[in-house]
């Protein structure tokens, strides 16, 4: 494996120069940029359409949804209200990477745009490493997959900015402990903002709501 | 993007070559060996604690622990009796892949050993397209994934010849519905052997471990 290394950071390299000049255009046109991660089914689709569903009237809100197979996300979106939706097939690659993200931008009219959510691949790992142009990277996680998860994939963690806890509904039917999966999270990254919501009973959106208004001003 | 191909190109048929000798020496062995395949948080390590729990005395399991970082898997399931438990840390790397099997295997004497699991990283994009070595990948999802992760991720579901539906007992608790993810797994591959499991009630593992047992025949 060693000798995929200088090719692996060619390409990481490339797609940092790419991302620079997303993020730059985005800064241009005001859009303040998220780039959501977490693992398969933590409900990165379901907390934006309830986002969609608060905010869509509020403010300019344009989707970028990435999957690795079908449009099923993007799909979900539109039927939630989103206007401006794009899809990504990523055909087998595990995350999405700087240059389909601008060859999705294109296609969008950024003057009309507040916020931009960018909904990864669902994966912990490979989307740790590729910058998007994103301001911050929110990763998500379900009380269902265990407390442990951000001491086993700590990049994800590291580089985000946010951590949103979601299915706190279902506290108490695992092992999941609050305190623990805050202890893990801060004891890789001490900076992370943490949310703790449920999209399926609306508990602790308003928050998170709220401080995506406050960020569509930037 | 597709400077890359040619180089992994390369390393997959290297990989397959690998996993050829694995493949090889394990069934010189006896050894029927299970690589087991999830998002983070389905329940791969659950599962193969109450497997210990159950097998353990009758057959020789030997385990074989991947994970991007931390040695928790392997030391909860050293915890639950396993005997024989090698960890791997891949140290970013999404996957497990043959050279390092080949590596944990060289510790291990696989005389004593009837069924070797292989629990791979939690990630349902990478750990797709690399042989390890073993007689059948086994693809574990939760209910709280979502009941589409099948269409989402077809390439995981079609190269396994086991699924195991976990979480079992927090059906209705979400909009996971057991039919829908039954067909569009069947409908990415028609030769899927389904278990139905809860690691926490216990519901289901009967037929699991009774199904081990059987391999371990092998």
């Amino acid at each position: 494996m060693d000798k995929k290394i200088p090719m692996e950071k060619k390409v990481l390299s490339e797609n940092d120069r790419l991302a620079q000049e997303i993020r730059e255009r985005l800064r241009q046109n005001g859009v303040f940029a998220l780039n959501l991660v977490s693992s398969p089914g933590a409900g990165k689709t379901s907390l934006l359409e309830k986002t969609l569903g608060a905010l869509n009237d509020k403010i300019g809100i344009a989707l970028i949804a990435g999957d690795v197979q079908t449009e099923n996300d993007a799909n979900r979106l539109i039927k939630a209200g989103g206007k401006v939706v794009r899809p990504i097939i990523t055909g087998g690659a595990c995350h999405l990477d700087a240059n389909m993200v601008t060859k999705a931008l294109a296609e969008i009219d950024l003057e009309t745009v507040d916020i931009l959510f960018i909904e990864n691949v669902g994966n912990l790992v490979c989307p740790s490493s590729y910058d998007l142009g994103e301001n911050m990277k929110v990763v998500l996680i379900s009380t269902t997959e265990g407390d442990d998860k951000p001491l086993k994939y700590p990049a994800m963690f590291r580089r985000s900015s946010i951590m949103i806890i979601n299915k706190i509904d279902l506290i108490g039917h695992s092992d999941f402990d609050l305190r623990h999966v805050r202890d893990n999270a801060l004891s890789i990254n001490p900076e992370l903002k943490i949310f703790e919501i449920s999209c399926r009973t609306g508990e602790g959106l308003e928050s998170w709501f709220g401080w995506l208004l406050e960020m569509s001003k930037y």
